[in-house]
């Protein structure tokens, strides 16, 4: 095994280790199916607990799935990275019973910051919202 | 009472009724706190199934406490509104404890097209986070 | 020939067309190098006319050449549309020489929004900046 | 004289200095007409040159105004500060003729990072477009 497929390992057991202890992510029912240096994906079933007063999926439970994706990809490489913004667009509907996928992949990093753009589908590949978010990289370790 | 009076009403016991029919501000622990035309206030103490894995309160949480504010007074005339995007900056750290509150006021408002500013601030004042989000306004009631 | 060819000449010319006539884009100095059905990518040679007071190339230069190629890729359908909202991430300083280009894709398209990235790069292919942008498309023709 | 009003004088004569020395501000034919420490006003007459392919002020016109109020406000301290991001909303189309002003002010300021909201008005008081950004503090001096 080289380095590189050792850094990609690392990674990985990182970003499934960071998604593991965050009681939000558990909480609101956010699984991490996959993630590696730079990039993480989340998914989530849509319930009703999850849904708004107009009976459609609350758009801050869209956001806090690409955001557990965005939170997760910037902080793969193991310094503390914190959300400084975010924009989002909602672009379809998405209602109870959907099944919501976020990717999020690092389109940008320098030695303090770092952007990140995340796509969020429906299952039926459909992009259903597209997100993206700068974070601060302190120099604290996140372990 | 005078036609204005009453259309202040209206607008107020209408963000109360939309925000007590919302099942994921019920989950999250969210309370409107007032509303009334092109405006709302929510709030939110921030409790362990709030936090990240970084030990802060999560920032899906306050986009969403910031969200709802947006729903509640982008939906307040009584037509369906629907987020079409949102930005939101994260200026300060917010800690389990911290009791959170989010201002929304509309800034501008078309036929099709209404922009609203949501400010989140702590109990001290301090603004930990700064949202704006514009909504489609269809032709349809909401009630 | 077959339908599908003559709709990409339609978008392609008439994306070449729009910028034509643009008087912004001629008095800054932006060409229009591609377009199509959804997509436009434009192009600009950072001069000194374009810098701002700390010396780099001024962050309303980058924006409009994302802009024109949003603007154009969102008017390539033939019907009339205008910018409701846009993103912007600077993530690399732009220098005096620098030829910058910026290539527009449409990720969402309903009836009455569509949704547009943009990449800016510089020639050495580095992302210097990241756009979206949301329009509004009304019933009339842009012809 | 005390030791604020210092302050506040430093502060508007560094705004008029570094907007003095600015060539995309004066090939644009942008004013700075007010400025002190975390804020500045700019101010612009659309002409014909600031027009667009379908007749209006094109969206890169209204950012640039803007986004020279945010870098002289967030100059203003006599640190060099660069924008990171910034997102714009467009709520009322502008033409030639119309003259626009845009305040920008400072809504949370740390010590490597600060934010801003800038509105943009017409002459008639309407709000025209929105604008929030946010900017990295170097340590170095941008006399």
């Amino acid at each position: 095994m080289d380095a590189g497929e050792d850094a990609v390992d690392a990674g990985a057991s990182r970003v499934r280790r960071l998604a593991a202890r965050d009681p939000f992510v558990r909480s609101l029912g956010i699984e991490c199916v996959d993630g590696g240096d730079g990039r993480a994906t989340t998914r989530l079933h849509v319930r009703r607990e999850h849904v708004n007063f107009n009976g459609g999926c609350h758009g801050g439970v869209i956001f806090a799935l690409a955001d557990t994706a965005f939170g997760l990809a910037s902080n793969s490489h193991g310094r503390l990275a914190s959300g400084i913004e975010a924009h989002i667009g909602f672009h379809v509907g998405v209602r109870e019973g959907d099944v919501l996928t976020a990717r999020a992949n690092e389109i940008s990093r320098g030695n303090k910051l770092a952007t990140y753009r995340i796509d969020i589908t429906r299952a039926d590949a459909t992009l259903v919202a597209s997100f993206s978010g700068t974070v601060y990289v302190s120099s604290r370790s996140n372990a």
